[in-house]
C-alpha cells in the first residue's frame, strides 16, 4: 500500500454512475469542488464516452482531469466496460485490484469492481457502487475499520453489509426502493384517492406504515390496505404514498435486523433525506445509529482506487 | 324478431367485467353457450355501453337478451355505474339487494355490489367480483354453505375469505398477481439473463421460489435473488420468472395459512392454470384442497342476482 499523494496541482473527475443517474464531481486536493449530473447508464441513447466528454466539457477551463474514476453500474456487463465482481470476503486492496482500467482521450480511467457473495444456503447476491461507499466509510470513520459492524445503504436496491476488521464479509439486497417506485408509478394502489399532495399526510401515513410492518410481516397481505384506506376511510393519495414507504422500509428493517440479531448498532450511508426515514424506522429497534453522507463516502472510496494503480 | 319464441327460449348475458378484461357469456337454460372477451373497465377509450353493445352484436341472431348481469370493477366508482360496497358479514341475499339496476336500450341490467370489511385492528379491505364467485361456489358445492370454510381466490388481487353458515364474515387481499406482473414487465429483476423461454426452467424456478418463501418470509430480502442468480449462477430469465412466481405465491400462502391456523381445508376458486400452481404450493401445508373453476362460480353467483329483482 503506497499512500499516494496528489503530487501535482491537477484535478480528478470522480463519479457514481448508476442505472438511473450519473453524479460526477470535480475533485481537487481531495475535495469535491463542483458537481455535474447526467443520465443513468441504464438509459443511454448514446455512447458512455460521449456523455462523459459532455459532462467534462463544463470544466474545460480547468484543463483536462489527470484521472477519471467511476463506480456503479458503469462497470456492469451492460455498462461501459465490465469490471468483474470480486468475491467476498473482500478488503479495500483486494477490491481495488479488481478495477478495470482504460483511457478516454489519453486520460486514465479506473472503473471500480463490484462485489459478489454467496450466503449460507447458497443464495447469490451482488452490488455495484455500494462497496465503494462502504470502503470510503471505513476510511472516513476509523472505528468502522476495526471489529464487526453492520452497515445499511438505503436506496433503489438497499444493501445490508457485514464488515469485519476492514473486510466486507457478506451482504444482502432488499428490493425496497425499486419496489416503492413501481408501486407509486405503475400500480393500482395509488389510483383511488385525492391526488392533492400533502407532506403532513404523507408523514402520518409513513408512521402508520411503519406500525403495520411491525405488526405484520406479510408485505403482500398489507400493501393493498393503501388502496382500501383511500376507498373506505377517506385517506388521500399522499397518505397512501407515505403508508407504502413506511410499510416497505419497516419491512426491510424488521427482516434485516432480525437476521443480524447480534448487532447493537448500525451505520447508515446514503441520501440524507432517505437516511432520515431509516433513522425514524430504526428508532424502535434499540439499535444505535450512526449516519454518513453517501456522496462523501463514494468520493472517499474512489480515492482508494488510485493506490493500486 | 320472433317474440313468441324468445319469450320461451330466452337467454341472458352474464359477465365478469374486471379492470383488465371483460368475459361475457351467453347463458341459456342456466348454462353458458358462448363467450365473448372484451377490454377491461380500467382501460376503456369509449363508453361502457358501446363496448357492451358491440359484444352483444355477435349474438344478434339470437335476438336481444332478456337480462344482462355483470360483476367486477364495472360496479366501481370508475366503472360504469357505482354499486356501493355491502359490509361484511354478508350473505347472498344481503349482497344481492345491494346490486345497482339500470337498463341498456330497454334491456334490464343488474350490476353486482362489492363487499367491504374492517379487520380486527382496523384495516379496511374491499373486493369486487370475487364475492360473486364465492356465493356461486356456495350454490354449486353444497357443503360450503354450512359451517366455517376458508376460500382462496388467486388472481391480480388474491382474496382469502372466511365463510360461516353461508355468510362471508371477512377477507384479506394479497397483492400477488399485480406484483408478479410489475416484476415481470417493469422491474430490473428480469433484465439480466437469457430470454429464451423454457417451460421446464420456469417450473424448476417455481419450485425453488416456493422453497425460499418457506425458509424466509422477507419478500423484499429474497426477490433480488432472481436477478443475482442470473448474473452469478447462470440462471435463465425463464427460471427467474418461475422463481418470482413461486416466491410470491409461497409468501402469500405462508401468511394466509398462518393467519387461518384453525383451518384444515381450503377451497380454491379461479383460473385453472393458476389454481394448479396454488395446489402445488398448498401441498406442503397439510391443508386439504378442493378446487372450483372461477367462470362456473361467477355464473352461478350471477344467477343469484335474479332472485332479488
Amino acid at each position: 500500500m503506497n499512500g499516494e499523494l496528489f503530487d501535482i496541482m491537477g484535478w480528478q473527475a470522480f463519479g457514481d454512475w448508476g442505472t438511473s443517474r450519473l453524479r460526477l464531481f470535480r475533485v481537487e486536493d481531495g475535495r469535491p469542488r463542483e458537481r455535474c449530473d447526467g443520465p443513468g447508464i441504464g438509459a443511454l441513447d448514446t455512447a458512455p464516452e460521449t456523455i462523459l466528454r459532455e459532462a467534462l466539457a463544463g470544466w474545460r477551463n480547468q484543463g483536462d482531469p489527470d484521472a477519471i474514476r467511476l463506480t456503479g453500474m458503469v462497470g456492469s456487463r451492460n455498462g461501459w466496460v465490465e469490471a468483474p465482481y470480486v468475491e467476498c470476503p473482500a478488503d479495500a486492496s483486494g477490491w481495488a485490484r479488481g478495477a478495470a482500467r482504460l483511457d478516454l482521450d489519453g486520460i486514465p480511467v479506473v472503473i471500480a469492481a463490484g462485489l459478489a457473495c454467496t450466503r449460507p444456503g447458497g443464495a447469490h447476491d451482488v452490488m455495484r457502487g455500494e462497496e465503494t461507499q462502504i470502503f470510503g466509510a471505513l476510511r472516513l470513520h476509523a472505528p468502522l475499520a476495526d471489529g464487526r459492524h453492520l452497515i445499511a445503504l438505503p436506496g433503489t436496491h438497499s444493501k445490508w453489509a457485514e464488515v469485519e476488521n476492514g473486510a466486507i464479509t457478506g451482504f444482502r439486497t432488499f428490493f425496497t426502493g425499486e419496489m416503492f417506485a413501481l408501486l407509486r408509478d405503475r400500480s393500482t394502489l395509488m389510483r383511488a384517492g385525492d391526488m392533492h399532495a400533502s407532506a403532513d399526510e404523507e408523514e402520518a401515513g409513513f408512521g402508520e406504515g411503519l406500525a403495520r410492518a411491525a405488526q405484520d410481516p406479510s408485505l403482500l397481505g398489507t400493501m393493498f390496505e393503501a388502496r382500501a384506506a383511500q376507498l373506505r376511510a377517506g385517506r388521500t393519495a399522499s397518505w397512501a404514498l407515505g403508508f407504502l414507504s413506511g410499510l416497505l422500509i419497516g419491512n426491510e428493517i424488521q427482516a434485516a435486523t432480525i437476521a443480524a440479531s447480534a448487532a447493537t448498532r448500525v451505520c447508515l450511508i446514503g441520501d440524507p433525506r432517505l437516511v432520515l426515514r431509516y433513522e425514524r424506522a430504526l428508532a424502535g429497534t434499540g439499535l444505535s445509529v450512526n449516519s454518513l453522507d453517501g456522496d462523501n463516502c463514494a468520493l472517499a472510496g474512489l480515492e482508494l482506487l488510485g493506490s493500486a494503480a
